[in-house]
């Protein structure tokens, strides 16, 4: 399960498969909460949405995207807040939790760090062969995040599992 | 119970009182969790460790101090997600769950929101009529946070109650 993290936008994608395959999307949506309401009230609808998420589809793993101070640095902290809560919500379910960076996730699905978020959506289309581009961004991105987990976390065990291979001649 | 957000220290200050008049510390402490490990597990960390306090005092509010980006840019973003973390801890539990920025609390304890820490340290000392200054200064703000939000929330209630009381003739 990917998570594009936000406040007033959160992206969730839920994405079945393996390293090098293409993937099937199993889900995918945006939990929202009121920018108006009091931010404990924000902070508890989030967990809550991300947590029915958790429960309804039951990932093996947790991505989120990482947050960097170079965005604008009046959203920052309410994207940072929201990353901690779903970063929180798969680590508290014992899920492995992963962050990549955006770049990662770029060049993970376009082979390229720098691809712009039309050419992600374009591409997250492509790979899970969708009829239509998933939208908002928001959701766009959060399947690019689990795509990204899935293919990168997949070498990653790979090579570990090589690596206890060779170890244990 | 005020909590100074952090991710390698979170300050926890449990204070007793009504406004207007100096309070009782009932408990101080923090919440460390490693730098060296996976941040997942720090979060997990530092959300067992409020909850520990959470259980433990039964407090009838929250109150955290707001992140500001003026902070240091490179920990900006590991303390908002300590302060999601922190006033999800409280909303969770359905307290009232307050932010103050660190101009409100200072002027709330000191009497000057340009305060700096060594006084802010000496005041939260003198008010809770301590024996000793509180350390480390995250246990000092935490405590300093509790007792802005004993004297600043009283007042709102007391405003509250008077409007309604006078709505109600």
């Amino acid at each position: 399960m990917g998570i594009d993290p936000g406040l007033t936008r959160c992206g969730v994608g839920v994405v079945d498969g393996r390293p090098g395959a293409p993937g099937t999307m199993i889900a995918v949506g945006v939990v929202r909460t009121d920018p108006e309401a009091p931010l404990a009230d924000r902070l508890l609808s989030l967990d809550d949405g991300l947590r029915a998420y958790l429960e309804e589809y039951e990932p093996e793993a947790v991505a989120v995207e990482r947050v960097f101070s170079q965005h604008n640095v009046a959203s920052v902290i309410g994207t940072a807040q929201a990353s901690g809560i779903a970063i929180l919500s798969g680590a508290r379910l014992g899920l492995p939790t992963a962050t990549y960076t955006p770049s990662e996730v770029k060049s993970a699905v376009c082979g390229n760090g720098t691809a712009d978020k039309r050419q992600v959506t374009a591409m997250v289309t492509r790979i899970l062969r969708l009829k239509e581009a998933p939208k908002p961004a928001d959701a766009a991105d959060a399947l690019a995040i689990a795509i990204c987990h899935l293919w990168r976390g997949g070498v990653k065990a790979r090579i570990a599992a090589a690596v206890n291979k060779e170890s244990s001649r």
